[in-house]
Parts: C-alpha cells; structure tokens; sequence
C-alpha cells in the first residue's frame, strides 16, 4: 500500500512529500493510522546525517499516535480503533537477555523506528512523518489519555519515556531532591514527572527567561546555570540530576550539586564531547556519571499510564507537514515550546 | 613528646630525619608504638606538593600499624598492648550524616592523617614514617591478623580499604564478573579481595610481563589492555570494574566492556585530566563512571576482619626509613610488588 509521507532524499535537501509504502499486516502486526506525529531534536540530526550513515529516503519521526485501522490474526492486545502509540523501536531480537527483561532498548538489535534494518522496501525503517504505520504488537503501545489530548501524548513515546525511565531507575520520589538541567523537549517532561513523583523539583536553565515557565511546568525552585552564586547555593544538595542537554558543557558544575552517593544521567549525547569530567568530583562524593538512552518497551506503557493517571501531556505547538523544515529551524534556535508535533491529516492535502 | 621520624623540610628536599612532637594522649585518645608504616603513591604526591596546599614540615605515612602503648580514660575499646591500625583519616566532624553513616572519609570536615588540620604542633597533622602517633579511638582499628603478618597488614589501611569499600558497595559477589584495571598498590589488593568475594576476576595490565603475576595475585583470566583484539573479546561482558590506574587513560576502552547497568569505579584521581568518555559508551548500555575514596572507619574494621578470615595481606617490599628517597624513585618506575613498607624499627637508628 502506498502512503504519503514527509521525509529527504539526501542530506543536503529538504524534506519534501513522498510516496512510500507500508508491508500489508503480518499475523503479529498492527496497522495505524497516524493522527500525530511529535518532533524530536533526533529527527533532524538522522535527516541531515549528522549522525553517520542516514539511509535515503528518511523519514523521520519517532513520537507516533494514532488509531488502530488493521490487525493481524495473532494480535490479541490491541483491536481496530484503539488508540495507540509507537515509540523509538519497531523491533528488536525478542530473546537476549535485554529483551527478556523488557529493555529493548538496550538490545543489540533494536530496529529504531526509523533507519533500521527492516525486510520491507525501501530496506530501511521510515519514521512517523506519515499515514500510516505497520508494527509487530510487542512495541504497540495503548494510549488511555481523551482523545482529545492525543497530539500532546505523541512526545511522551520519546521525550517522555527518555525522561521517565532514569527517573525511575535511579528510584526518583518523595524526600528526593532532583535536579533538571535544560528546559526543552526533553526537559520539560522531566520536570512535569519528577514533579508528579514526588520529587522536589530544581530546574537548571542558562536563560533567565525561562524562570517563571519552569515554575509553571512544575519546578520548585529554578537556577540559571549561568550564574555562579546561585549555583554554589546548591552544592552537594541533589539526590539526582537528569540531564538533558545534548551541547557541549561543563559536567563538573552540575556534578558538584550532587549529594554523596548522588548520580547524574545524561540522556543526551554531544556531537562532540563534553569536556573531560574532573575525577576529584566523582571521588570524594562516591558520585556517579551515567547515561540512560529511551527505555524498553513495558516501561513505556507504564509511563503512558503513569502520565494518563496524573493528567500529565507535553507542552506543544501544532504544525503542518509543509512546515516540517522551517520548524527544524526554529528548533535550532530553541524556538519552540516544548515539542513540535506534526498534524498527519496535513498529509493527505 | 618528642620522638623520630621521617619527612621533607620542603617540596624540593628530600625526606630526613625529623624530630617531631605528639600531644600526650587525650581522654579518647589512644597512643600507638607505630611498627610499620605502608608507602604509598598519594605520600609522594604530597610530599612532593604536586597537590596544592603541603604544609612542611611534611611527614606522610597513612598505613600505620602498631602496638597501643597508652589509652586515655574514656577508651574502652582499645587497651595496652592490642595490635591496631590507623588509616587515612584521623579526625572527621562526627555528627554529620556521613559520619553518622560510618561514612567519616565523605565528611567535609574529614582530617586526613598528614596535612590536615590540628591544634597539635607544627598545626597540621603529621602522619606514620614516625615512632608513635596518637589518635581519637573511633579513627583506630584492631587488626586480627597473627603479628608475625603486622608489615604485610599496613598497606590494607589504605590500598585495602579503597579497594575493598567500593567492591562492597556495589555489591561485588559470586556470579559477578569483575575487572581490575592496574596490577599496582592497589590493583593487587583489588584482585585479592574481589577473588575473596568470589568473584569471577578479570584483570586488566599493559604489560605482558604482569600476566602471571596476576594470576597469581588471584586474577581468573589477564588481559593485557594493549591489545586490541583480546579488549575485543570481553565487550559488555563485565558486571563491574575497579579502575586503580591513576595516569590519564582512555576510559572509553574500559566502559566499553561493561554490560548494560554495570558500573566503572575510578580510586584514582589524575594530575591531569582523563581524555573525556564518550557519552555514547554511558547512554547505549546505561552505564556508570563512578569514583570512590578510601572507605569508612566500620567498613575499614570490617575490611580488616575479612582480610584476617580470609588470610589476606599485600604483598610487600620492605625497607628501612632511610631508603624511602630511593623507593619513591622506584616506584615512580613502577619497581615495586606491590608495596613498599617501612620498619619504623629503623627511625631508632
């Protein structure tokens, strides 16, 4: 079956529509029709190859919700008309140990939902800037919040189990004093989780700017980054640190706001590294530095239902597929709050 | 009381006789008779002031045994003539959570056992290339090893303990394979006590020569780090690394033989800084760089009391006081197994 789609046939062009297909539902696969698709940071870096080996065409998207429209006869968790979602992984090897226990994301062999191996033409997965998608059951996931909020749950399939799943990890609650560096996409949901688990809430921000909306997002108490006496305030008073920012900065300063026994996950990686961590800050406070990447598929559900359950959506801002690429620019300005999630039905005009 | 020892006038001068006072003890103070005083790197260092802050006269020496020669009125758990150690920390705020944890070596106000703060003359502490010492009882451990292993049980105060702490806490046991990176002062005792844990042990060295060493020390499998294809070989398959080597190093090499959730623990802080680990090699696996310092006064008894159950002392080399200038250089070169300990007997001469 044919679809429309939005994606770029190279890395120096823009993304433009396009003609795909989709495989026809296997006896495991459910067939959705895309209602939104949310914009990830991720997208851009695949779509221009700035991460190596893009395969053309990409089409991006990896926050996808929708409905179910087709099953296949060995579905049993999901029927035609269920609202669902599909995240960062289409597939993975089902048996390693990773699998096993429900962290496909660290599998050797997960298929990401976009520019992974996959059987079906064009020989690489393509995203959620689309119509339509086709997905073994196992990384369907069931949407619980009104339909009327369906737009703004596409960003908790990335941004929101990236932030959730560390949080939970590292065992974030009530009497934890947590730290959130970056008030993004990302940031955003970390703070509006943390926040609804109980956590005292520090947001980290380089812009003054962002204070009040930090606040707004659920932030108890908000520091620009930028400003040394605040951040000596808060020297060696964090329990956990999730951190958010992807640029190129100085670890030390965030790692010496850790208590002993403190431990800051990073969620996203730098294009080029981060300056080298002091080990002095590591030592004397048994400090950790660690890193947490998406979350696995049993996880994901509970975190929809987690967010469904506390009424708890991402902030963001509505966008046609034929406004993909000016919002990529804005993006990069960090000009968007906090998600740009694309309208699928743009598609079809 | 004025008694011999051995230590530097000044960074540039060598280390000399040096008559030296200590405080008559005080009502929880206990006074050692210092037999042997382990030689380690961080003495060098201090000595040398390639730290900032040495204050001189410079006396290093924090792997103290000995015999108790006095007790004040209020010591109840040491008497005369009891063998005991004394360990990097000598004094600590004692009301603090970490000190109320056990966790005296994580307090801010810890007094370290040479060039830390003291109302004793010259106004800073000095430490075991000495006759005696004196030291609040809660900083002085029993040993339980025969005396006839006293020389070999010194360097277990401070290249046991660091050791031996973070293997504890992040619960090093059967069914965990373990890597130990260095085959030095520490590395040694690394491979020692994570075999005693039963571990399965995996040591980490540049040099081919050390291959039977370690083995002999306890390693299960050696690894010489230089090699490409035998690094290749052990690729996620690790629970947990002890990382001894304090010269900066590609961290990333190590990380990477981490399996999903395991941790690397750095003991050593370098001069300069390690070349930065890259994100990716955290994020993918969600793996932990961690540091550890030294451990508590409890889990320093108790590493004492494991040791003593389990037959375990360092390996040593030892030598008279006035050979220390000669073992710095040796050990600079690496020509040490795997410490050098001093016969404070040789300070009388």
């Amino acid at each position: 079956m044919t679809i429309k789609a939005y994606g770029a046939r190279a890395s120096n062009l823009a993304l433009e529509p396009l003609a795909i297909t989709r495989r026809a539902p296997g006896e495991h696969d459910v067939q959705i029709d895309i209602a939104y698709c949310g914009v990830c940071h991720s997208d851009l870096h695949q779509v221009r190859s700035e991460w190596a080996g893009t395969l053309y065409p990409c089409v991006p998207g990896h926050e996808i919700v929708g409905r179910v429209s087709a099953v296949g006869a060995h579905v049993s968790g999901h029927k035609v008309g269920d609202l669902v979602g599909v995240g960062c992984i289409v597939d993975s090897c089902k048996h390693c140990d990773e699998c096993e226990d429900g962290l496909e994301n660290y599998c050797d062999h997960m298929v990401g939902t976009y520019n992974g191996p996959t059987p079906d033409a064009p020989g690489h997965t393509l995203g959620g800037y689309s119509q339509q998608i086709v997905v073994h059951e196992r990384y369907v996931l069931r949407v619980r919040h009104p339909e009327t909020q369906l737009a703004s749950v596409a960003p908790l399939l990335c941004a929101g189990i990236t932030t959730y799943s560390p949080l939970r990890h590292w065992k974030v609650g009530p009497d934890h004093k947590v730290g959130v560096v970056g008030i993004g996409g990302l940031g955003h949901m970390g703070i509006k989780l943390a926040n609804a688990m109980g956590a005292h809430v520090v947001a980290f921000t380089t812009s003054e700017s962002k204070r009040e909306a930090a606040r707004a997002l659920g932030a108890h108490e908000v520091v620009v980054s930028r400003n040394a006496d605040e951040m000596a305030a808060y020297a060696g008073s964090l329990d956990f640190i999730l951190n958010t920012v992807a640029a190129p900065h100085d670890l030390d300063a965030f790692l010496a706001l850790l208590k002993r026994d403190g431990t800051m996950t990073l969620v996203g990686a730098p294009a080029t590294p981060h300056p080298s961590p002091e080990v002095f800050n590591l030592i004397t406070k048994r400090r950790s530095l660690a890193g947490s990447m998406i979350g696995g598929i049993p996880e994901t559900q509970e975190m929809l239902d987690f967010c469904a359950e506390h009424g708890i959506v991402a902030d963001i801002e509505m966008i046609r597929a034929d406004q993909i690429n000016e919002a990529y620019e804005r993006m990069l300005k960090g000009d968007v709050k906090y998600r740009y999630v694309i309208d699928c039905a743009s598609l079809a005009a």
